[in-house]
């Protein structure tokens, strides 16, 4: 990596400019789409269209990219296969900083012709001194510099979670989740088929950037298996690094050669690089999400002795075979905690053993404040899984809404006073748009929030590995 | 089991007047809420609230069971424990069929008196020929009665899912599941510390119940082990059984037992007896309904080749992975498939390979039904695998949820005629309430959805082994 990789990166993520090459007014068409998506996305700078074709309304229209007037840093390309080594040269001449390719048709074909014309791409970039992103590919998506992959995709929160993506739907996919929980992304980028830059450069600059406090990546494979490794432990080193690599069976990395044309590999390979490197392995997406959550909110690492609280004595039951079977421990509470909640939690169908089974007691807001500080103060206890049972909320039904709403920030006001780590667990039984509401505000305030006890289960244990293997 | 086992138990689920005991106009109070969910459900029979204190404003009120005129065969009773032993004499006076005691502090308190108090009034009702239900329970739900479990739940779609539970927190969260889904249920019931109906009972009702296709049973113990080993060997021999048992480890086993007070078991036992007797053992409520989802639905077992059908390559390489993993196959299309599938799925970025990657040609719904069939016709696939990430269905944003419900009717509609297996998975990624939306539709044609790869896998694999072991 060179000196000023940092800082060239850096230029790469907040362009001044950007124009779309083959944009048009047309549903499905992708330069138009990255044209509004920018405009969307509230980018500064000035927008182009180059089509020699067709103008596009509501943009300026050139027929080449060395027709645009002034400077130019960023151009998108979404012509056919065969006219981008043109636009390439086209962006040479203009001087321009970075391009990035969706266009498919390239290596990823598994034709001689692919490979051939993605070469002459990369040599014609190369020599003229500009950065490709792609080919087959979405480029970058940036919410603090305005910079989008689609007009259809809502305005994304600005916050700390790293994506590099080989696979555009990925990317898109993992940002779209990110949004559903408001979890806030600092940087999005979809590199396809690596023709220049790869997930070696952007792990390098992620690693050092400071919005960015952790970094996932799904990868399908690599042509630069040193750089790589290099980067991933680089990247590791500085901060937590999640991976889900595509093509971990002999039909996965079938499939992956035929998507981005990837070089793929055996599973204990990449398993040999997690470990070597630092990286986190994860099975899939859904995993990678959850984990890069715990990192970036309070309470992680959770420690080994849970202590649980549910509202639903059977999902207490449930709760502990899983936690059981996941390694954790579920000791008893100390006498002094159970001398302080025998005071509120009294009635008969409650529990203060751990798990302790709240059950209606649960109503009893008034005594969160003294009840969570309690448990917090337990010696035994590293850290707490609060598992609500969202249909309790179903009380007053026409009201369940608000009355979720006021139980949850009782709940929230009770636990900003704990020290340890708290994690929720909000089960999917009932009315989903409660449920996701409840937890993007849990989120918003700084606790992890999962949908079941496995999936939190599988995030905690990777957090307690996560640097000490 | 008696003989006329099955015509005492279909009159429990079919009363026709209801008293509840304790009933009273205060917000929490379970006595008007059993009444005020009767009325709210379509009950045709009277109900009568119970309460030598206090009048309910909406129901005729009267001090005793034995005060009410005429005929009534269920009572529901919601008092302190002490009160209990009183209220079921004036009910064997009354000549009621059934109560369900939702009152707790007996036998799961582990004290003697606890023990002893359901000792008694489990005498008293053998003695005065009333069937109980509980204590510690909330009795029975069923749509097509109008029985209700608390006011505050929707009403629940008429269906064949049976759940018989031992916890009432996890009857009703399943129940509430089974409606957000909009999977309908036969019969649901909550049956706490046995302490003379159980799960026996119920599985022999459920088995020869002609509206129930498929029973899930929740259930932390029993002292009755013959008698359930008997009943699950019975009833799985008529249709598929599903079964969680909490309290499978030490520490589960330790928190059921304060739970429902029921002596439970290690593991190995409840593995043995789920051999012996065929029913499938899962390890959590969420495994429970997706199979049960899958039994009532189109499209089980689906066999061991699989194929795979995506709009997102990189869910195509994760799913790959996923699949081998899981024990399944994804063999090549056969030639003809190809040749057929090449005429649409034609464009750089798609794939006809197994997995098929649509990509933007999925939008293409036109040819839907030649596309589908041709992959029904392929000699080397069983069953098939339709992977969507909705947030591809996000594209002209403000139409998005019209532009999904296009999609999925063309999709259904081609699907119509297939005669393999066909599941979906609609991933987690953007606008739950639109993905939620397609999810119902999906499972209103009779087709199972699920939201992760992983799900769909883990429910395939256990209706494959499904009485075959």
């Amino acid at each position: 990596m060179t000196d000023n990789l940092f800082e060239e990166m850096d230029r790469l993520f907040h362009p001044q400019n950007m124009a779309a090459v083959g944009a048009a007014d047309r549903i499905g068409n992708m330069g138009i789409s990255f044209l509004l998506g920018y405009q969307k996305c509230g980018f500064q700078g000035n927008l182009y269209a180059v089509n020699p074709k067709t103008k596009a309304k509501n943009f300026d229209t050139y027929d080449s990219v060395t027709d645009i007037p002034g400077p130019l840093d960023e151009v998108r390309v979404a012509v056919s296969a065969k006219f981008v080594p043109d636009v390439i040269r086209d962006c040479v001449k203009k001087g321009v900083r970075c391009v990035s390719i969706f266009t498919s048709g390239f290596r990823e074909t598994g034709t001689d012709d692919g490979k051939a014309m993605e070469s002459e791409i990369a040599r014609i970039a190369r020599k003229g001194g500009v950065r490709l992103i792609g080919p087959n590919c979405m480029g970058i998506l940036c919410p603090e510099s305005g910079m989008s992959i689609r007009a259809d995709m809502p305005v994304m929160k600005d916050g700390s979670i790293g994506l590099i993506s080989q696979s555009g739907g990925i990317a898109i996919s993992l940002a779209l989740a990110c949004r559903e929980r408001e979890l806030g992304l600092s940087k999005v980028v979809s590199y396809g088929n690596e023709s220049d830059l790869g997930a070696p450069e952007f792990l390098y600059y992620l690693a050092r950037d400071p919005k960015t406090s952790v970094i996932c990546l799904y990868i399908e494979g690599t042509g630069r298996a040193e750089d790589l490794v290099a980067a991933l432990k680089d990247a590791a080193g500085k901060k937590p690094v999640i991976m889900v690599k595509g093509g971990m069976t002999d039909a996965g990395s079938r499939a992956a050669t035929s998507h981005t044309g990837a070089l793929t590999g055996a599973s204990e390979i990449w398993n040999a690089i997690a470990r070597q490197t630092g990286a986190t392995l994860v099975a899939d997406t859904e995993e990678m999400l959850d984990l890069a959550m715990l990192f970036t909110l309070k309470g992680s690492p959770p420690g080994k002795n849970l202590g649980i609280i549910t509202i639903s004595g059977g999902f207490g039951v449930i709760a502990t075979d899983l936690v059981t079977k996941a390694g954790f421990d579920i000791p008893e509470l100390a006498g002094q905690t159970q001398a302080a909640l025998e005071k509120f939690i009294d009635v008969p169908g409650t529990s203060i053993q751990n798990p302790v089974d709240m059950a209606a007691k649960f109503f009893n807001y008034q005594a969160f404040p003294e009840i969570f500080p309690a448990f917090d103060r337990d010696p035994n206890i590293d850290a707490f899984l609060m598992i609500c049972a969202v249909e309790y909320l179903t009380f007053l039904s026409s009201q369940a809404d608000k009355f979720a709403t006021f139980l949850v920030e009782a709940m929230i006001g009770a636990m900003d006073a704990m020290k340890k780590p708290t994690y929720v667990v909000l089960l999917h039984t009932i009315s989903e748009d409660i449920r996701l509401k409840q937890e993007r505000f849990f989120i918003e305030k700084g606790y992890p929030v999962f949908p079941t006890v496995q999936r939190c289960l599988t995030a905690m244990n990777r957090a307690n590995r996560n640097g000490q293997s």
